[in-house]
């Protein structure tokens, strides 16, 4: 028994308890005073700023320029698109007092922007010429939650949303499914090391006030889905509503055409639970604060020396590099913390290594170490980071496939759903099916074509397969 | 007159009106449904991010981590220190309803968080180990707002605020004074071009919550004072009710000593004041998100693909560059777009030019125009912006002198506030003084040492010198 194992509930014996224990030790969030509200910890809060820099870089590249709604919206907005009021009703924080008095018109804390982002788009576009109009914004959002849990489901959390508008409903549904592709499902893959599933959402799971609405699925370590973005063709949905029209080259008024698309603070829950394992948090090494952590095993000044002078070369590599110098806790109580926190590369150096002009090396996500020349390390720490990044996806490539089980009826999709995910005919899932699913806690995670990719509009349903799984 | 001149307000007329003109014109906010609340558009917002890049790296470089803690506050978390909370009370937005329902206990949106963040302070700091603790957060705050002004005054907006913890006075104060200096006054000097003054504020001016509130504050065009940041010394005001204890090195028992310090998106609102002509904005380079625009006179193949590839030299030299070729809007339109939105720097090419090899090259900061060979526009372009934020700096800097008097009594200062600072001896505003200022709408800014550099604890008061002004 490894020391972890004392610290850590083991993923076999309680999936949910070990998620707990992670996110606590790891020191990445706790519960805020407030029933559904989450702090977010400073190493926590690294992994973030390092995911929303990708999204952020991605979304720019993207040709979208980020902005800033406001938090309040008036109550008489919200009730402007039928399905969108009724989706949201029943999570809204209301504000009823501001500056000491009661409210004429009470003011709701935005569940999501479309509302009051579409009231400014009815100003802002007037011609063909302001389209299309793409917009981001970074912020936070609130839902009231009955069941919270960290990351993955809390009354307030932080995400990007973007909105957009275009002339055609032919270039909403492109743009909708860029977003899909280039922004989420390459993080999701290049950065964040999970083979997530992209698919489309049936009407049942579609975003409240949405058309068409495209998702991003990855499979969890106890095989369960999590939605990890979601892109939503809005066709004319809140351009009627809100009045956004826009005159043609030929003078004409026309409703543009919408999209919508947000990723979540949740995406850290799925990190946690894509990759972690029995001894704590495995990071993909492009979202880890601490890429390698240098650990000098003694104190010694002549080691704590060479620890600094190894981990500034690191450094200077552009690797994100911290020195553990704290002697005076047990070499294997620091090795187990780092193990909790997941940093994917440590080297550990004490005086014997010194000696020898060596480090010991370990990576995170095998079994090991091996010995490293002082003068060879940043080169081949370098290059172990990106191994490391491609093992962790191909390992959860490898577990998704191993757990996804092709299933012809209702019945068998719920039995397969108790370890992993079930991909059976869509027509099976079509009325009636669907229903039985959720009745047996199950849901339909995503249509796509047989080979996986995604459907196009006219795909008769015969041609199409639902993936279904339990889900968080 | 040029045509800017007949789409702005002229500050002498109106400045305030002025100030609404220009976040208009320039695109960069405009009012939220919700009364006191801001949008702010891609443009203004552009100008945010460059500057919460700045403010960042710098909080960053002290030592300080980022983390994220909840909107929503108990109200009995707020009561807990007296001071703050009948600071805070009139401006607070209170939750009644939540999920359909009404809630046991409101919670309120923060407008500050100072409470939330040391409640979990008490939780992380048990050992002496554990300090110095510094933490930064970027949020949106509520405090609401009667008489908004965008930038300047809104219900909602968005900040930085740090808050540390530390073992002794001795440091917090000092943690306090390198906040002011390392990361206030020198951004606002070395990015901003805004040569802020720094002091002490009073007692009657200091945060609620707070021993001692250092300051920095900026003349604007009209020769009102702006507060743009502030550091605060909280002692063991908030150490003491939220028990934030640490063991020391004989492990004795002792609350900690605090600061707590904020920016927000206020200093937009200074930025357009202190440089703003009667044109428009005039962006300091640092925070211009179009450094370089090249404005394409003419629609000509010829002219647009060198228009092209001087932008693509100017951008791989690192200038934030854009294209103009938007020939079907009149040049002279076109032109006073980009003096109303501040780009520093213009280069004009049509036919002719290309023809002579060169450009026409403007800075916004000043009057006249010259020519400049293509070869030579990226190494002249990159020098002149480092020029135009030192001219900034430099113009604003004449400026504030030219309109500060020294003056003896309460009712000169009142006299040489209508069109700037004016200050006085400390003593003068003691007591009664800083009242009869108030009741004439003029307020101590800050009190400093006569050679205006920052007082020192023990430094009486006869030593010291009141900055005084109207102030936004």
């Amino acid at each position: 028994m490894t020391p972890a194992a004392a610290v850590l509930t083991p993923r076999a014996d309680d999936f949910p308890r070990w998620y707990q224990d992670v996110v606590a030790k790891a020191q990445l969030a706790e519960n805020g005073p407030v029933r559904g509200t989450m702090v977010i910890r400073p190493y926590g809060y690294a992994i973030w700023e390092l995911l929303q820099a990708e999204l952020d870089r991605r979304i720019k590249a993207l040709g979208a320029h980020n902005a800033y709604f406001p938090l309040f919206i008036p109550e008489s907005y919200l009730r402007r698109e039928a399905e969108h009021v009724e989706g949201f009703s029943p999570e809204l924080a209301v504000v009823t007092h501001g500056g000491g008095k009661e409210l004429e018109e009470p003011v709701v804390v935005r569940p999501t922007s479309e509302t009051i982002v579409n009231a400014s788009f009815a100003r802002w576009i007037q011609s063909h010429r302001d389209l299309p109009m793409l917009i981001n914004q970074w912020a936070n959002v609130v839902r009231w939650e009955l069941r919270p849990r960290l990351f993955l489901r809390t009354t307030e959390f932080l995400w990007q949303e973007g909105h957009t508008a275009h002339a055609t409903d032919a270039e909403a549904h492109e743009l909708a499914r860029r977003v899909l592709e280039e922004v989420y499902l390459d993080t999701m893959r290049s950065v964040m090391a999970i083979p997530v599933l992209t698919g489309r959402k049936t009407d049942g799971e579609r975003f409240a006030g949405a058309t068409t609405t495209w998702t991003c699925e990855g499979m969890m370590g106890d095989g369960k889905a999590l939605q990890m973005a979601t892109s939503h063709e809005l066709g004319q949905n809140f351009a009627r509503p809100f009045d956004i029209t826009f005159s043609d080259e030929t003078g004409a008024s026309a409703f543009v055409w919408q999209t919508s698309w947000g990723a979540s603070t949740r995406l850290v829950g799925g990190l946690i639970m894509a990759h972690g394992d029995d001894r704590g948090l495995r990071l993909p090494p492009r979202l880890a604060p601490v890429q390698v952590v240098v650990l000098v095993a003694r104190a010694d000044p002549a080691v704590l020396a060479e620890a600094r002078r190894l981990a500034s070369s690191l450094g200077a590599a552009g690797l994100r590099t911290q020195v553990d110098d704290r002697t005076d806790v047990s070499f294997g109580r620091r090795v187990v913390d780092w193990e909790i926190k997941g940093a994917p590369v440590r080297l550990e150096i004490g005086p014997r290594d010194l000696a020898e002009g060596q480090a010991v090396l370990v990576r995170r996500d095998a079994e090991g170490k091996e010995p490293v020349s002082l003068d060879a390390a940043v080169g081949t720490v370098t290059r172990m980071l990106d191994d490391i990044h491609a093992s962790l996806l191909a390992a959860a490539d490898r577990r998704r496939r191993h757990d996804t089980h092709e299933v012809d009826t209702i019945a068998d999709a719920v039995e397969a759903s108790a370890g992993g995910f079930a991909v059976l005919p869509a027509l099976a899932v079509d009325g009636g099916g669907e229903r039985d699913l959720n009745a047996a806690g199950v849901s339909v995670r995503c249509l796509q074509r047989r080979d996986g990719s995604l459907p196009e509009r006219g795909d008769p349903v015969t041609e199409l397969v639902a993936v279904v799984a339990r889900a968080y």
